[in-house]
């Protein structure tokens, strides 16, 4: 069965996610229409893009995933199909697509050109949902345009290498439902620097030496409850995404404040780890 | 497949939601389940209606939509349903429908009466999701309850045509995700006064001197970047629901804010159109 | 159809919900995934409980429920699957369990030992999924693990008869949408020890003196409505889960308030029953 996902900044509230489910059932009866998020904030490319490339890779292959942030056509936001990854994205050229696929090289791309069909304030519902059918339908991209090749560039603050090796520079990419800082540093590259040497991580006033695989890796079981580490301690763990992430243990938001909260991490602020 | 939409002011917490849920699929398991909104404000019948009103059409033919706003019994508050431009809805008469169905006529309804079923204080679950099951499972209305000749008529706030002929008074009737404004002036009406005029957009102490049909129709793409319009600049636009809305462009309420925060406008205010 | 319910404290935003659901598909396309709800506040086993209580008994008998609060395995958190009541919970050993059944007696424990599966940070992806799978295709528990004797036991807290039975001092265990405040005092209690007796609830310094089987039981609609108590109005009902809830009477928490707010009640506050 076709599966086509959504990820916008429409929010839960209004019509717009509804009317866009019912064309996509009136278009493609039998498809599994799957939600990834309608609460990116709005127009915010690289918040999408983190949130679609950790979600996108766990659908089966061929899935097709509409993007619905910032997608108003423009002669500098043309609307485009991407094949990568053996996944299709229905999306404007906001840029997102080259920060999901980094690292992969897109195998097609396509700029929409569908006769009859206002894009208008709408784009999602009247051309990518027509769109993300035919590609779910098994339809061919040459059918909706011609190739495409000015696949526009975003770039991601990256992490920078400095102090003659001995440090790396990051910065908080995301900050989750828990308040948990995600740094642009990833385990490869922290790995390939390390060297097996100790290291800790500068953040505003915290220091952290050590990054866990989960989050109750700072928990020594063996130890008398009263003598653990526990809830609202801080910590830094390999997230399942494969970054470096911030956390506080079992913090929350609605109570007592997240990592973001606590340690006063913002998006875009420097997380330093230096090597000893 | 039929097809069960819910628009509800459940909210996303509760078990609400997923209670009616699965009593749909323990009743009609092959039946596809679309959210269009459980984030309606409490007991919000104009909002519900809105919302409701700029999704069912995008949904097929036979469509059973299921209203879960102030839907408990009273003998003021009747169960219904009602057939009208080929979609059912399951609802309570709250005003909702002749909200919602103000421009068509419906075609049959009902008042829901089920033997050995009490609607209590959760009557979607004990009452709408048995009635919604029947029809979305190709059953007669007439097995339902008798024929209804009383639905409820709530009226929005209509614009009005003053000045002899030279100004149209509307309202804000929704405050969108972006915080955009949507009056309750739609195009067709603007078009049959406007004559060929000018006009300008009177909301508060703001004036706007065009309509577009998309929110980057305020930016001039021949111009270099730092002449034109942009992010933050204030606008008008035909929305893809067919009303006058004023917006920001690409505002985000979590930051800047949105046209609401920032023109100060909110429900029910005046927006005038001058004719010049 | 095979359904999975996800029931999570993952929020709306991330990409945790959609990764799950795309794991989900691939691994079994056919299935019917259900959100039961994905706002539960971030590891509160108690808030999780009262809300999969209230959901599971309406999805159909073989039902997958996922459980993903507090599901980081530890020593004294394993990975369990608990067949009960004709459902199956896949969970971590948090507690939860305890509280959903405490009238029912599971049917079968088993501890998870998948090899070749690394839980990590995101056990509801990296096992969870798995796990639920297997059991949605009709797979032995036998297969998953083996039999598991050491459920942890949480209690909430209970109404307490005192005063030589003629009170029952119970406790707020939950707040709604609507801010209506649910006690732990289940109509059964409430009944049997009440004995034909009038009665007064006390929460703070509001005082009721009956218990309605729906919101608009305090309304007598054969008065004229200016005399009829409404909106705003203070009540007391048994609700569509058997607990007695104090209410107000069509209250929106965003504007006037609730329950919560206006009677000034919070989680795990004091109401109060004496029988006069």
């Amino acid at each position: 069965m076709a599966i086509i996902t959504l990820t916008t900044d429409f929010g839960y509230k209004d019509h717009f996610v509804g009317t866009v489910k019912g064309a996509i059932l009136s278009n493609l009866p039998e498809v599994t229409i799957v939600d990834i998020s309608h609460a990116i904030s709005p127009f915010n490319i690289q918040e999408c893009a983190y949130i679609l490339k950790n979600a996108y890779r766990s659908f089966p292959m061929g899935t097709v995933h509409v993007v619905g942030v910032d997608s108003e056509w423009s002669p500098e936001n043309q609307h485009i199909v991407v094949q990568v990854d053996g996944h299709y994205f229905v999306s404007s050229n906001s840029g997102v697509i080259s920060l999901i696929t980094s690292e992969v090289k897109p195998e097609k791309i396509v700029e929409i050109n569908l006769p009859n069909a206002e894009s208008g304030s709408f784009p999602v519902l009247n051309i990518f949902v027509q769109v993300a059918c035919h590609i779910a339908r098994g339809g061919k991209l040459e059918v909706i345009g011609r190739n495409f090749d000015d696949l526009k560039e975003l770039r991601e603050f990256e992490p920078r290498i400095i102090n003659n090796g001995k440090s790396i520079s990051g910065n908080v990419i995301y900050i989750d439902n828990y308040g948990n800082v995600v740094t642009n540093i990833q385990k490869g590259l922290f790995e390939a620097y390390r060297n097996g040497r100790d290291y800790e991580i500068i953040a505003r006033t915290t220091k952290i030496k050590k990054v866990h695989h989960s989050y109750n890796g700072i928990i020594n079981y063996d130890l008398d409850r009263s003598q653990r580490m526990g809830p609202g301690d801080a910590l830094a763990l390999f997230n399942s995404a494969g970054y470096i992430e911030l956390a506080i243990y079992k913090s929350d938001l609605n109570s007592v404040g997240g990592a973001s909260s606590l340690l006063g991490l913002n998006y875009r602020d420097t997380v330093t780890i230096n090597f000893l």
